[in-house]
């Protein structure tokens, strides 16, 4: 089959040997696959995610020396069952997956594994516990969103909404774009997202943000007061003596370049929340005393649960989120290298799509 | 009265007005106030702390020029009412209460305030609604640790206990052991207690901790496997499958210097807890990456609730928790500038209380 290798810090067009399911697998046709910005960075900096992921796992899999295939934000066509399989969907049946399975090896991710190619090649194997099935006649391009809309799903699932008078999404590229659609399709306002970029302040409106606000001409973090969120220890405090506690802040960073988090703690009034979306791969600065005298939580999230990915293709299936105003380009396999390009220049793109097939 | 006076960097024992209680306040004879980690560092940095509170709470109404009488962690006898008073409680009555009133220009943090002069003086005036008596005969001295065992207590209601296998505790110094006290008294276990010095570590012990590890010869970090948390990604994803999610760690980091929050990261494994008690003022460096790829929690904690206050003082008075473990020593008026002295070098002492009456 064809597929998009990375070999060494390229990507490269190349043919191999379609994967075979073995116990409890499936084989499926790639029609649709997101590039993540997790894909720009393992192309370049794959010894630095191998040497996390070490410290993290224990051990990594990951050989910045070998081939491997990525793509992890899929939806396929199943085409065939392996052995020990339940057959309960049939060929043909259009899914997605959890970009998880288990090898010989143990657990293996789809799109960071040297065995298991990911959504940049024609076809792939998948755990036949994990598939969804699409409903709805969603389309496979859409479906293909499930996974990066999962990310914001978690990351909203992680806040204290319930007590929360202001939600603020700091950074709108596909993460904080996926934070928006998440909080959107729950019901909650007001969202207020930030970033320097017009294309994707436009992007964040078009997703439903309720205040639009760019960071360069005024501070993401001053409307607290304006939507019953203390900004002072001396309010908060006031509001409990008078029986109505005050609401609380929560901010979404979704950026994930240093500095932003101690801007996020300057910013929180007391008893706010950072959700800390982004992911920073480079030492940070921050003042911890600042943090402890407004006794904020921080929750760093990463990923989501099954549960949650379901929860994200229904978010789709039903329309609560509108996957067109997510994919702002497709591209074939002998494209993928150039559009890896094209993304790692910030630009209108929010997702791109590789479309195997074409 | 007497009362030992905050002027400049030092303190000096003087005679002052006795203070008048106002509406709704009553005037108390101060009997124990212990010598806080923060009025160490208020003595010498006010205008660090009065610049973070004022960042933190838009102005602060510090003023390190001029003078101010510590002390919040007290114990006292009510001898009248003021105006306005309920007069619930008689004269006599050995009192506690949350250091705090409400003056003429708002909140008031009584040991950090200029007009209410805190425990280390012969009286004080409190807010009468905050008065809490002094049940089952429970001494002065032991009463006066409600607040600083407050404190303790706030950090582990914190925490996700329920869901915990392992708690560490980094730090033995005060707010260290009523972390662990708050923990026993909870009926949690197993705490592993962590500390360089071999008194603290011992007080550790005697406070109840179940594993005592001094860090110089061993992680702190070592031992989740043996309590069923799962050390590594791996593991807790096949545990996940296998119906039995593993247990999660939470560690309370009670010390308070630069690079603590970031060894609390690296040995915590995914999907840990870390409850942050230590005040550290100076700025901090971090990997958000690795708390990212872990999921950490990270909560910042500061003070308590007046229900947390209360069941301090329950805790104390009902022999949940001893006393006499934390009380190291105590002192006249006189000396305390010397037991300031003493707390600032690293040695046996637990509490150090201060008694006017004396």
């Amino acid at each position: 089959m064809r597929a998009v290798v990375r070999r060494g810090p390229k990507l490269v067009l190349d043919e191999m040997a379609a994967p075979e399911p073995g116990e409890g697998q499936v084989l499926v046709k790639t029609l649709a696959c997101g590039i993540c910005g997790s894909d720009l960075h393992a192309l370049h900096h794959m010894d630095q995610m191998a040497s996390m992921a070490a410290r993290v796992g224990g051990e990594s899999r990951m050989d910045p020396a070998r081939d491997m295939v990525f793509g992890h934000e899929f939806a396929a066509e199943l085409l065939d069952h392996g052995p020990g399989t339940a057959k309960t969907l049939k060929a043909g049946t259009l899914v997605v997956s959890v970009p998880g399975t288990i090898g010989p090896d143990g657990p293996e991710t789809i799109g960071y594994s040297h065995r298991y190619p990911g959504g940049f090649a024609e076809a792939m194997v998948l755990s036949e516990a994990m598939l969804l099935p699409v409903p709805n006649g969603l389309p496979a391009a859409a479906a293909a969103l499930t996974e990066p809309l999962a990310v914001g799903l978690h990351a909203v699932n992680a806040a204290a909404l319930d007590e929360a008078g202001l939600a603020v999404v700091v950074g709108c590229g596909p993460v904080g774009l996926a934070v928006i659609a998440a909080l959107k399709a729950r019901g909650f306002g007001p969202v207020l997202a930030a970033d320097f970029s017009k294309a994707r302040r436009d992007a964040a409106e078009a997703m439903g943000a309720d205040i639009i606000v760019d960071p360069a001409e005024q501070s993401p973090y001053g409307r607290w007061r304006d939507f019953g969120v203390a900004a002072t220890s001396a309010e908060r405090g006031m509001a409990l003596l008078a029986g109505a506690p005050a609401k609380r802040a929560v901010v979404f960073e979704c950026v994930g370049v240093p500095g932003v988090i101690q801007a996020v703690l300057e910013g929180l009034p007391v008893g706010g929340q950072a959700i800390i979306v982004g992911v920073c791969m480079e030492a940070d600065r921050f003042e911890p005393g600042l943090a402890i005298m407004k006794h904020l939580d921080m929750r760093f999230v990463l990923g989501y649960t099954p549960d949650e990915f379901a929860a994200s293709l229904g978010h789709l299936a039903e329309g609560r989120i509108d996957a067109a105003r997510f994919i702002t380009g497709s591209v074939p396999l002998a494209k993928t290298a150039q559009a890896f390009e094209t993304l790692a220049r910030p630009d209108h793109h929010i997702k791109i799509l590789v479309e195997p097939g074409r």
